[in-house]
């Protein structure tokens, strides 16, 4: 049987057009469906509009990281289509041109989907097919929504599914959002961190386990652990996401790779890889992949693994920073703004709440991931918009708040220098070192007589004549007591 | 001591002058931090604008629905403050006028803040002090910046902190999102299936327990119960939100009232209860209103109430609907736009899939606002941009979810009646109707005959012996055992 | 058709025998499924074995007060059904005698199953009826297992299913351990704050927002505070409760009440009324309350807004009473044990950090409530076990955390009034009481000069010359600060 | 100084007693706050008493995997200080061997503590040092409760604080737990539905996507995906707990290691290693190990990451089982128990509703871990005890249900070919085949045909002229169309 349908045209002259559509209206495009009006300065088609009008809900579009991606993937299909002769060249090098012209941004207000729409992501990836058709119909002259000579279906999802090609969409996007936006800032935070970690190195504070007053430490060991904690989970966020650089694309429909010539995922993989720079590769298994959204959900893992540590971080630096002379007053924080539109003069730890807030929403964005990806049926999970725009979401929310805290908040803190000293001078936890000299039982018996008394560890020890003046003097040396531990950060 | 500041100026001519600032570049703006640009064309001044360069974070800004309801709260206490002679008249009514502006939507441009800000909401707070200072001030042919005559602090936030202005103007919003979009809604898409119910009332249908065939009800019953679901769910959505109209106006910066005279929150609120029309009053305890968010966390299980049942609703419909050929078949569902790219002519349960996403970010975004809500200390809980936004983004969704299921999905909806009927025939559990007769046990033995041996009930039953020809058709009439449940919905 | 079956034994005569089966080694017990062995000393039957053997997994069993509530309905069905004269009097008389051993608790161990069973809880709702028929077949000289004269389903099941009277149980079980148990023990601890906040009403302290320090209160605000979060969140358990009240029972298998005659619902609901003296009545339309079970995720929400204050609650306590030197020192908490295995003399708020974990775990086990909550499908949610398992379990280490935080933590709290006055006579932010007097921007002044400088409010003030010595004492007086505010808790 | 209490006694005579204390009544200890009664058949102390009284919350008790490993944790110690010679030989040698009374569980009925206790786990520490100090002095002859010759603290927890040695004892558990409980199981679930994809590997079947008629696979390639994803799963629990490796001992109470010598805990670890058989080695940065709970955030992720697929995988079984008669009707799964108190004969999919509700729990107590991990504050997190036991009772309940739903689910499933082939010949989405050839617009026209037309496939594609006979029996075949994918599953 011949292919009538693809009898090519002669390969036509590519117009030098910038992107844009001059005209007002409305233009009528059509679909299995039917035809329907759109807008006559929007690239898009008919299954765009059908999707704007029967799902606006609320007011969350799908990123535009994902059409960015989806670039990628348009632009990989046709390079492999044309390679073997699938596609005519000059029709492989054309949707090749406009889906660059897709990653690159310059087409972004004609993807206008709304994030609650089908869930496997059909409407964006056919929006993407639309906009690359009819930019491509402009560019040699043609007549937009005639899908000659540029088919959406036929030619821009040769050999692709939504169901194989979105959720390697969203793995491009995935990986991308966390190594070109949220590494960098995580990183530079906790640099910062390790920053006032090596200048506070030798200053002594008082630790504190339950809130309560404990033993001494430094100041710098306090923060070192802080910033091994933002290095430990920018591994997990490293590792979490490793499992991103397996696509399923070569899957179509169900996974079989249906309406595909062997190796397509393989190679469409491959040339993805080459324009991103990272190492994604075609999944072995396409049922897993596309009946699962598992390497999702083991991401934002990664994401949540950043967000624990952060609040932590972020309560310890505001509570220390609490006062000025009512709190612990440790820490000193930027005055960024006025605290209060009532009381004059005061200052909040505001960038410290925001994060903390980024935190708390990373965390329910994550639980919704995870509910998400547990709900897949059969050959599809149909869960993917839901789990795509939390995902970047939380990634970019995460991202700005390390960078804001970084800038606005923990590079300009300094200490309480006297505030610091005096703690660690009334602290009865000190009576620790003797426990080793003269047993537990002894020392606590010290420690509750100081309370008790509201003396001094010093004036309680020798009352009870356990130590000596001179041994009370060289063991409960808080300089001394916080000794050995390294303030090194722990980086993989 | 004379307050020389307060020395009234004469009232000044209002000019009828539209919103808007033609001004270009930018404008010197002044807190007690100091001075810093903004841009000539907005109305905010310094404190706005140090927010938002401080807490630049994704792009989730301060619904504007927080800022309409900041507008009843400024309009009240200008009404109450001018009315006790705290400001001259003419302040009172510049101010009462403005804030119509603003909760009229026309100053909407001006507010552009972030969500991950101050977690008191102050930064909002100033942004609406200060925008109604600049509009004002234009008004009556001021400088902007100059805070004369009309100060945002001393007169728009007069007897007002964010601590307590800030949760009552969340109160407001969310009340009217509930009561002006969710619930009209919900109620449409309520009677939506309530008209099935009643369209479909003696249609009879096998019943399903564990996914398992069962016995017999009506198509009318089954729906009866999902708009039983859901008014029970809109009552729950009712009953949950009523906390939201105890207001914290009045407690100021901690609770105490500080600054404000005896009567001012009550007041305050029966302004805004006659402005908005819902009951608000002011809170018996400002100590519980400040230090807690609980009523928000109590309005949010409103929500969650709702996402519960939609959820099942939205799960049972599209596998109802599943097939055409080789699912349930028993639904056919309007087909509003092609399901796949690679598949031709395939027609997706979409707007159920919409509706199960929208549920899962609904029941995450409740996570949040819980979690939120413990993290309070002392006399404020910071966390209330984060349980705002969720709040309205859930109730948004949600409604618009509402909006298009019963559109685009249940409305057009169509039983396939011989697929409906040929279940009833075949099930084997209509021999639960023996079971009094003959028995559990015999009937059990009767069920497991057909299904081992692939026969008909009546076959089977017929051949153990166990009922005659004539009893066995008497007994085992799928209408009779329908028979007595009403299809009615119980509305409140 | 004779119901030979049902021709009536006489009625036998009932042996006053104890609950106890004093044989060893195993019995011969018989389902649909063939025959299994059970063991000799317990009343269960084939079905309850095969579950035991199944579903053995962790070792969560289905609580105890399931069962209690289960013996309410057996109960309630039997007087019923004899009163009707579906049941010989002497059968319905024996069920009833039967099922109040199983109420009374004497029954307990021969309850063994699994939470992780079957969604519908049948294998619960058989052991019941095994349990009651072998025990009502000693009671009368009978072999067990020879389900003569009183069947499991023929009899002790009769006009009942599991997926009707299951969710019936959960809802008594439910009802009465909120009512019970956790009610009582709030209300307790609710009381015991309100005491506090009585006896501290005058006790003048700083107040704190975003941790930092703000205007002053008085302790017993502070508490009064507490008192009515807590008084609210119990409103909110009893409303979020009320919808427990109807019940599911006469909807049988799938709602339609097939096999039951008119009106058993709700005369057994009445019976289950009177016997508990909770005001159950059964539920209007049974579609919805056997597809869904949105009443106990309601419920639930009840004991999240229980869980939300008390965390509060319980971080205020252990942040206020840290230290003792090094932190802010305001409360004294009860010396309950050593806190510390290193640090003699240590003790911790260990009371409020049992009480923050379990406030995560109520929260964590409501999410799962609300998750399997939106799992159900067609006419069951068959996510009934892991909805009660966690409704009971929150609602008892609520109500035994409240308990042991009041007479453990709470009762014993002191005041340390130097470190209380202290903070108040620092602060600067006093200067709030000036802002009405000279303007926000000379008051903001005033605080930052003597932050800037290390001084008093006072020293500061008067070395800028906007106030004078006299107007500062006058106006800068912390007692009168907290005036107006009542410290009455809100109960509804 | 003389260390007169090290004055070591002669190395006593160790007296072969079996564990177990044959006094009745109650015996007197003591500790820091004084004299308390225990029993006198227990060998916990003053401290264990006190926390038994404390904090009766509920019936959870700290699980005997905690003290199991903590016994490893008491054993190392005992054996780096008796080589060190902190500790007399013979001292070392009582605790090592009382340490491993400890692990062998035969002292587990000696540690009856509550979950719900001190954040820091301190009490489990003590009762652990407790026990072991009575069991050596029973073991020496000594007095219970005389705390000599062996001091629950100076020796027992010699070198040691809770704050370092009870997340040691958390990772050692989990790593037990996982490893040798949970991995097992999975991988034996995961083969066994290995050998089912391979058993059916040739079984062509419809897909299903968003529920609906998709084009074909094979049952073997659709289980592949399922063996897939457990098998990454399988990957993620073990990338996800190898943090857990790290152990904090040596850190004492605030990380820095006060009261220990240098290079203590990398000693300790390595012992722990040597005896569990596990890499276990010291944290590099105690302060973050201490600070924060943040591999055991991590590693339940992992536990997460199979709940995911196992939800979607119970879910895909009970849905293609559904039926028999009524239902999808693909599986048939074996009949374990009777499946209804009322309906005679059902059969349900109770394994498959079991898994479900165990993965909602694990997700549920996964948040409850995040939840925690975020809660810390300086240099504890006090959430320990919240932490570990949903850890360990996720794994447990994890582990048992992947081992029941192999043993009385998966490996008894089988299929229902006639139900399958049917599916395969009906569905219109073979369509997709001709795509590629006649191009999708035209392919979309013939299966809208079949469908409204209730027409076959080849009936409307012949009818549109658009495919000869001989081409579409060519081109629509559906074991071509399932062609090329492996079956094989992807094991790391």
């Amino acid at each position: 049987m011949s292919r009538s349908k693809d009898a090519p045209p002669q390969a036509p002259r590519i117009l030098d057009l910038p992107v844009g559509l001059a005209q007002t209206g409305t233009r009528r495009e059509t679909d299995s469906m039917g035809a329907i009006d759109v807008p006559a300065d929007r690239y898009w088609g008919a299954q765009t509009q059908r999707s704007l009008i029967h799902f606006s809900i609320g007011d969350d579009r799908m990123p535009t990281a994902v059409y960015h991606a989806y670039g990628y993937v348009k632009k990989a299909a046709a390079i492999v289509n044309g390679r073997a002769g699938r596609l005519p060249a000059w029709q492989a090098a054309l949707i090749e041109r406009v889906s660059e012209e897709v990653i690159s941004g310059k087409l972004d207000e004609h993807f206008p989907l709304y994030v609650w729409q089908t869930g496997s992501g059909t409407q964006s990836n056919m929006n993407t097919n639309e906009v690359i058709s009819n930019r491509a119909i402009q560019l040699v002259g043609g007549r937009l929504g005639s899908k000659t000579p540029i088919h959406p279906n036929d030619h821009v999802n040769m050999g692709q599914s939504s169901n194989d090609t979105f959720p390697t969409a969203m793995h491009i996007a995935a990986v991308q959002a966390v190594h070109r936006h949220l590494l960098p800032t995580v990183r530079a935070l906790s640099q910062a961190i390790e920053a006032k970690a090596q200048q506070w190195r030798d200053v002594v504070k008082i630790g504190r386990t339950h809130l309560e007053d404990a033993v001494p430490l430094t100041v710098g060991q306090e923060w070192s652990g802080y910033a091994t904690q933002l290095a430990q989970a920018t591994d997990q966020v490293i590792t979490s996401s490793e499992r991103l650089y397996e696509l399923a694309v070569g899957g179509t429909a169900v996974g079989t790779g249906l309406n595909t010539p062997p190796g397509f995922g393989e190679e469409v993989a491959a040339e993805i890889a080459k324009a991103t720079g990272f190492p994604f590769r075609a999944a072995a298994n396409k049922f897993a992949a596309q009946g699962g959204l598992n390497a999702m959900v083991g991401a934002s893992a990664g994401l949540r693994a950043l967000a624990v540590p952060l609040m932590k971080i972020a309560n310890d630096i505001r509570w220390l920073a609490s006062g000025p002379r009512c709190g612990l007053g440790e820490l000193v924080l930027p005055a960024n703004e006025p605290g209060s539109s009532i009381m004059p003069g005061k200052v909040n730890p505001t960038q410290c709440e925001a994060m903390v807030m980024v935190c708390i929403q990373v965390l329910a964005e994550d639980g919704a991931i995870a509910f998400a990806g547990s709900q897949g049926n059969f050959e599809l999970n149909a869960m993917r918009p839901v789990i795509i725009s939390n995902f970047l979401h939380s990634a970019t929310i995460l991202a700005d708040a390390c960078e804001k805290l970084r800038e606005y908040c923990v590079e300009g803190i300094e200490l309480n220098r006297e505030q610091i000293d005096g703690y660690v001078n009334r602290s009865l936890m000190l009576v620790t070192a003797l426990s080793p000299v003269i047993g537990y039982d002894k020392a606590s018996a010290i420690a509750h007589k100081a309370h008790d008394e509201g003396r001094t560890l010093r004036e309680a020890a020798l009352a009870t004549g356990y130590v000596t003046a001179a041994d009370f003097d060289r063991i409960v040396d808080p300089t001394a007591m916080v000794g050995r531990s390294p303030v090194a950060t722990t980086y993989r």
